[in-house]
């Protein structure tokens, strides 16, 4: 239809969050937000990957009682994760007696879970909905790049992988966030083959998501009291607002990545966080708390994703990214 | 709401399909109904996992050829596989401008792609959307097990990855098969660790959504003329009889598993198919076909998927499995 837009006109609403994250994450503002920061990394578990589901089980977990609902009472969980064949997430579901929807969208997966959610209830297919994601610096590190014990230097375009999980839990009744829209994103590749320059990969499907919105919606600019990227960087930020000024957007004075703002000094972290977990925990916490409270009372939430394989790389292919947007209101 | 069945009520239908099978695959009976049979099975491409996202990229254009739409007119992709990080179908979408859904269910994939493009339509979000995704042999044995070169000697237990891919274009208009209910499936997980055995792992899920379904519809078993299960092979379609023979639910008459039917010498390939590109080439081929004859009336299509991955085995994790089902009607 060449509108990438749809409209979820019963306004599914976001009722329960709820976030974990790692020491390293809690340190810095959004951290106050978090509502189980976690001392260690391991989390209790033998290996990262162990610790990264039992995350995402807990937040999962955690949604579901701060709705005030149990278990048999959740329709679906909507999940995925950045490891191979999502099975954070698959094993988190296992631990659950509900049906399970696996996404993979790699960081956009926040944003992809919500949309799925939302057209579920939408339609009347469903009451209420978890969709989730996490994702562990360890574990995303050990598979993408090298194992930590090699003590391999960071190049400085490189991302730090948020350690951390987010919840929503997506009702047709109740009071919370409204999800009113969601804009879907194409593949795009503008030929990036750095992996550790994940920022640049990933700008373009941004923007490419972005002016599609408005281009779709219609809406003005000033519609939104922000808009909210999920794992740019300082650097993949700084290109986005470039492509969306050439386009006669200028975004700047809105805009924010979740990356840019996770950790205390970005500057320790190169450019920043990234990861699934990255935009779920600041939705889920930071976020929603300042739409609850009423400091933001309509956001666009566009979570990025890059689409890559050690594989794909490996035989010299460039980084296809996505983004999706959901339009978020109070 | 205990039920985990949904009911899509304006009947998203299924207007146009298009498969392609390697040169194994077409010799059995399928092979006759596969629109693209393979001569090799690197299809002009320099690896196996360049030819498996060319295979799948050729069906999603294949259906909507098929179906006579352009792919401007296609409102979205939902698409996976089994490569780490989906590279086939996020490669694959690379080629298309149009909005792309990842999904990860493993070889349940058919069955999830179709239930979410059915969603989407239902509720009046999308008019048409491609659910699609395929397999390879040689790219499965690379990532699962071990390369092809090795020359390791399979186990009697064993399946063999099918080789092919296939689509289906989900319209809200137009003549074709009706989707008029879904299933979402739960994580099961009986205990099996062989990873060379996903038969005896799936067949647990499979039972566990099959009775759920007639547990949630109250159908009577008649209701319909096959039950197809996705690939559980010869091995795991006799575990699912038993299993669901235990529950006062004989389904021995009226099922059949694509895995046993889709290669000419079941016992050359061992217990038969698997992959995601199992059930959907004999879905989108050969029971399309019957079903647009009126040979089939009313299926029941449970895609069945093994949700392991090397690190989970490694790890001493024992094998979470998935079934979703797809109401398909004339």
């Amino acid at each position: 239809m060449g509108n990438q837009t749809i409209y979820f006109k019963k306004q599914p609403r976001i009722i329960a969050t709820s976030t974990i994250a790692g020491p390293k994450e809690c340190e810095g503002v959004i951290g106050r937000y978090v509502e189980t920061a976690l001392a260690d990394d391991m989390f209790g578990e033998s290996t990262y990957e162990k610790a990264e589901c039992k995350m995402l089980s807990h937040v999962i977990d955690g949604a579901i009682a701060n709705a005030g609902f149990k278990r048999e009472e959740i329709d679906c969980i909507v999940s995925g994760d950045l490891l191979n064949q999502i099975i954070s997430a698959s094993f988190a579901a296992r631990d659950f007696s509900v049906p399970f929807l696996g996404v993979y969208g790699a960081c956009s997966t926040m944003a992809e879970s919500l949309a799925v959610g939302a057209a579920f209830i939408n339609g009347g297919l469903m009451h209420r909905v978890v969709a989730a994601t996490g994702s562990h610096f360890a574990s995303a590190e050990r598979q993408y790049r090298y194992p930590l014990e090699l003590g391999c230097t960071r190049p400085p375009q490189a991302q730090w992988t948020v350690t951390g999980a987010g919840a929503a839990l997506l009702s047709d009744k109740g009071d919370g966030i409204k999800i009113t829209a969601a804009t879907l994103g194409k593949v795009v590749d503008f030929g990036v083959t750095d992996v550790n320059n994940m920022g640049a990969a990933m700008a373009p499907a941004a923007a490419d998501t972005i002016l599609a919105h408005f281009r779709g919606t219609k809406e003005e600019f000033e519609a939104y009291d922000l808009i909210v990227t999920g794992d740019l960087g300082a650097l993949g930020s700084r290109i986005l607002k470039d492509l969306t000024w050439e386009k006669g957007l200028d975004i700047s004075e809105r805009h924010v990545d979740c990356g840019e703002i996770i950790y205390n000094v970005i500057e320790d972290e190169y450019q920043g966080g990234s990861g699934a977990g990255c935009s779920a925990v600041v939705l889920n916490s930071y976020l929603y708390s300042k739409m609850l409270s009423g400091a933001l009372r309509r956001i666009l939430f566009v979570a990025t994703g890059a689409l890559l394989s050690t594989v794909s790389s490996g035989q010299g292919e460039s980084i296809p990214c996505i983004a999706h947007a959901v339009v978020l209101e109070r």
